[in-house]
Parts: structure tokens; sequence; C-alpha cells
């Protein structure tokens, strides 16, 4: 803030990016000075543009440049599907199995107690809106992660009163994997998810 | 460039930057996307600010805010020996030792003929002005690489025939290092450059 130095300036808002120290920041502040204007008037052109057209989709609070987003606004996609997700690279995820047709829903986060993040934080309220509108059932697709869990948790406690049906994705060894590398959790849930193949 | 989705053009901008991979640009994006108002516009900011007010010292070819730079108008700083180093870190690192009260040059490169970098190219039409005006010693600390090997040969032959002496960063083991471990390249070069350390 008090930093006068362009320079130093620019270093410390790279530095503030996620996965970037102190050394990487530099490195990428040097090569903007060095490139092409061009190079650097196209990010810093891209960024403007993004906060400043890119907003929350207001049904299912996608990133979206028109409201509602291409999702909610396609008829072809089946409403009375919603799954949820935490994030929007998480949607996208999805989006290229190419196997889910119906609607999205991105809580932009998960329930994090010990970060402060409660469920006022989430865009849980605007799930709620849309459960009383011919939704049947709620895909909840966070991360299995101890957060994601508790998160599906809570979703599936404000769904059930509503009597809309609550599925997890399923949580298992990855298809391609070796089991002698699976770590213990994945294996017991794997164990504990397993599924009749037919037979007696 | 032809890129209309702003959200795509950010991430495409983000991977333009070295070392950054399509994954790592889309985290950035979404990043930005999701935080704070504040945290992209002091990036965008930054960038354009330091595209603006930064250029070349026109003395020493140092980036600055100033022209001539705080190097080359610090009267205390001894103008007859001239350090030239391939790039602005380059200078902070010399800087930093804390040894150096001489003035610098920054070539802003250094010579790679397979990637079509020439003497012009470099700023070396800057070093040779400053050359006439009471310089006694060149120090070459490009790095100890095959084209930095290459340039500061090129810079001592445009040196000597001026009557300027021209001297080389020494390379060797570094201060820490293990023997065991150190490259063969390096090894020889702290054989070859070994002294006396008195005695018959």
């Amino acid at each position: 803030m008090a930093e006068r130095d362009p320079i130093r300036r620019l270093v410390q808002a790279f530095a503030r990016l996620p996965g970037i120290g102190e050394k990487t920041a530099a490195r990428l502040a040097f090569f903007l000075l060095d490139a092409d204007d061009r190079v650097a008037r196209e990010l810093y052109e891209a960024i403007a543009e993004v906060k400043q057209k890119i907003r929350l989709c207001s049904i299912c609070c996608n990133l979206t440049e028109a409201d509602p987003c291409r999702f909610c606004s396609d008829p072809r996609r089946d409403g009375r599907v919603v799954c949820v997700v935490e994030s929007v690279p998480g949607l996208m995820a999805i989006e290229r199995t190419g196997e889910f047709r119906g609607r999205y829903h991105v809580l932009h986060g998960v329930l994090a107690p010990l970060d402060g993040v409660g469920p006022d934080d989430l865009h849980l309220r605007e799930l709620m809106t849309r459960l009383g509108a011919g939704v049947d059932e709620v895909i909840v697709a966070t991360n299995p992660s101890v957060e994601g869990e508790a998160t599906a948790l809570y979703i599936q406690r404000l769904c059930t009163p509503l009597g809309v049906r609550t599925t997890r994705i399923a949580s298992g060894v990855p298809i391609g994997a070796d089991l002698e590398y699976a770590d213990q959790v994945t294996l017991s849930r794997a164990l504990a998810g397993r599924r009749d193949m037919g037979g007696p």
C-alpha cells in the first residue's frame, strides 16, 4: 500500500496470488518489464475486463458475462437435477465429462469453521430458493475432503425436510490407479462403497 | 486475440508469463475472480503503472523511474569501474552483496545466436559510449553459462582496443557446497582458477 517504487509494488501484487512466492513474483515482474508492451497490456486489460464484465449468475452463482448463465438459460438442460460444486473449475471438470445434462449450483467455497467460513459465506440461500421450484435431486459434488464432506452433510440436512433427494458423487480408487499406491482412506472408502455385480 | 470470452482471455494472458502453464493460469484467473476487487485492481494498476513509469536509464540501461537511475546519479559511486550484468535481477544480486561501489551496465540479454540474439540486440552501444569517459575497468558479471561466457569474451574484445581493463567474476565451487555434489564443469573451473595461498 505505502510502497512507492512501481517495480516493488508490482512484485508485491504478484506475490499476493496463490502459489506465487517473492522470487517468482520478481521474475514475472521483470519479464513484463522486458517484454513487449503488448504482453503487459493484454494482461492488465484482461484482468480489468474480467472484473468489470464477469458477475455471478443470479440463479446458480456460476461466473458469467450474461445473466442467467449459459447453463441456466439452456432449455435442453434438465432443471430437476442440480449438481452442487465448490467452485467454477469444479463445474468445468464435471462439464468436461459430457455425462451431466442437469443444471449447476456453485457454492464458491466449503464450510471451514477453522478459517471462519460458515453457511452464510456460501451461496446456500440461492440454492434453497431453487429447491422450491421443481428440483427433484441435488447431487453434491464438493471435493472428497473433510470440508467437502461436512458441506455435503449440511446440504443434505437442508434438502431432506423439503423432500428433495440428495446424492453424493462416489469416492474410491481412481480409474487406472494401482491399489498398491492408493492411500488407506481412499481404499477404505472404496470398500465401504462396494456395489453388487449381480449373481446370487 | 480472437478470444471473446473474458475468462479465457485472462487465462491465456496469464499463461503467456514464464513458468505459468494452462492449469496455473486458470487457478490464478479464478483466484482473481473470487478475490476482493481490490486485489485485482492493485495488480492491474501495478502492471499499468510499471509499463508507464519505468524506463531504461539512458546511461546504464537499468530499469528506473528517474533518468539517470539512482546508481548513475549517486556521486559516491565510483564511475571508473563498471559492472556489466545480463539483467536487473543480476544487478540486484550484486548490489545485495554490499561489496560493489562502482556503477552498473545492464545488457538485457546475452549473445545467443541460436535464438537470434546478436550484439545489436544487447545494450552494447550504450556501453561503448561510456568507455570513452574515464572508465578504467569493466567487470563482466554475466552468468557462467555458454552464452554468458561468449558475451564476456565479446565485451573483452570491445574493451581491449580502448585500453580498458576487462575482468570476469570468478567461477568455482559455491561457498557451503560439498565437493561430492559439485558438477564436473564447476570443479574443473575451480581447479583452473586456483589461487596461491602464499608459502614457497
